[in-house]
């Protein structure tokens, strides 16, 4: 028999169960849609469903991890609020460990994938580790000695919500001047189309790439535009990219760590994104702490989330 | 034999030891002049010396705690950096426990600080805990999910170091807007005797509390203004409160905490300073991470960060 984890990434489009060995390596996975309107109860038993169809007969399913969005209350593994799933008060854990037998904690979605690029991906073998992931909005977990960084709530690590500018633009989750206001690939695309829209003849190659449409561009367009050399798209992602390294800066007085692992859509812009951000943590971080912080790119891909949910109880 | 742990604040003027129980009582204590200048091999025998004497017949020493400022490696207790000590790569750990015959770890004293008041003091009873204290500086610790945070260099948690304006003051640390330029007991009196000397009609009672001298005034002239009624005193505080607070945004954004500690010398300048960071709180932070946390004032009091590295093998 070998010792197995199941792991299950719950959104509000797709479920993604995987299970994993002890290391963390993917032996099954499967993916069904949630259909959120079916209800919570249809849910769970199809969450449950996947993994019993995943373990095979020389399986012993140790135990069961869930990564989701939401208000949480991690002891007790209650969905208190997730408006992605229409659900308030789910007892997510309680319920999916009565079906599976096997005891299941559940966890935020980016502190499980942040949790699965450090025990499995990118993060392996350092005790200190930031994971950030740049795309629509900005997800992000930490794992300081050791240890997943979970909170009250398990809402801890919501890097995307301090603040860099305080007299700045108020962000829809109630703070002013979020660094995700600034360097998401949301703040990325609505920065390019004021510019584009300020000063059409610099904006004139953006245009193109949006068909035309000023009102159509988006954080890809940028970055196609800056592979081009594109004057207005490198400006607009040099703010964005020393934005986010001011909310790194701030990250790394937190948290102190050895590793910073830098994923989602945005990011794959590179350099005209990611030069100035290293600029920005290079000039303004306390000497000792900034010291030997590398910057890598994680290596679990969309499975992140259900392999580090997998490893709560390995 | 009473089991017993002993913890040695280390700073810049003077050493303090305590004897504690595993519940961090303290059964002794004792302080003596640091003289940095004898050097750290007569410094570390001074500090088994005064813990040597403090443990008495029926007490078992169980190991022992160091709390100091500088760069740390946590993992051997060696003193990498300290410029209040003029240290370089002191193995005052390894030294320490070669005398006294115990385990000995050494941390960071903001850090050992907040360990402290979680477990004995104004945190009792949580698992997650912030530790603030406004005086001169910003000092701070964080407790998440019952473990103190240390990170790569002990460094961890330096609240003081996050921006709240990237385009703001420049600070000494090398950033840009750290929230320690806007409310630290410096920042308090530095942007007094700035407000005065703009509006001496409006700073007359500052200036008169400093004896005369604008260049005189300090945070705590300003907090007696306040008390006072005096309008300039009061500006100066509600701004370096919601400075504060838009710092601990930011903070309980990343820690998920159950309660905020909040002490230090320009604390006790009470509502005109801490009603400002609160209504700022209130209203910046996200819904589900705000609710509940509470504000409470430290216990332990001057001997927090001797008593929490006492604590640390406790």
């Amino acid at each position: 028999m070998i010792p197995v984890y199941a792991g299950i990434d719950l959104g509000g489009t797709k479920i993604l169960a995987v299970i994993v060995d002890a290391e963390g390596k993917v032996l099954a996975s499967e993916e069904q849609a949630t259909e959120a309107s079916r209800g919570h109860e249809a849910i769970i038993r199809t969450m449950a469903e996947m993994v019993e169809r995943l373990v095979k007969e020389d399986y012993s399913l140790q135990g069961a991890g869930v990564a989701t969005a939401g208000t949480l209350d991690p002891v007790t593994g209650t969905v208190e609020y997730a408006g992605n799933l229409g659900w308030s008060n789910v007892p997510l854990g309680g319920e999916l460990q009565r079906l599976l037998g096997v005891k299941v904690t559940v966890d935020n979605d980016a502190s499980a994938a942040a949790f699965g690029e450090w025990k499995a991906g990118a993060g392996i073998g350092t005790q200190h580790c930031v994971f950030i992931t740049i795309s629509t909005g900005i997800g992000s977990g930490i794992v300081c000695d050791g240890k997943l960084m979970r909170g009250r709530d398990a809402s801890a690590a919501e890097l995307g919500h301090i603040t860099i500018d305080w007299q700045g633009r108020s962000c829809p989750c109630g703070n002013i001047g979020c660094v995700e206001m600034y360097a998401s690939g949301t703040a990325i695309g609505r920065q390019a189309r004021e510019a584009a829209a300020a000063d059409p003849v610099r904006g004139a190659r953006l245009l193109a790439l949006a068909g035309g449409d000023a009102a159509g561009i988006n954080s890809r367009h940028v970055g196609e535009a800056a592979a081009q050399g594109d004057g207005l798209a490198l400006e607009v992602l040099r703010t964005a990219g020393r934005a986010l390294g001011a909310g790194l800066v701030s990250t790394i007085h937190i948290a102190n760590p050895e590793v910073i692992i830098l994923g989602g859509g945005a990011s794959r812009i590179g350099e005209p994104l990611l030069g100035p951000m290293r600029e920005y943590i290079e000039a303004h971080t306390i000497g000792s702490m900034r010291r030997g912080v590398s910057f890598v790119a994680p290596k679990l891909g969309v499975q992140a989330g259900a392999i580090g949910a997998a490893l709560m109880l390995s």
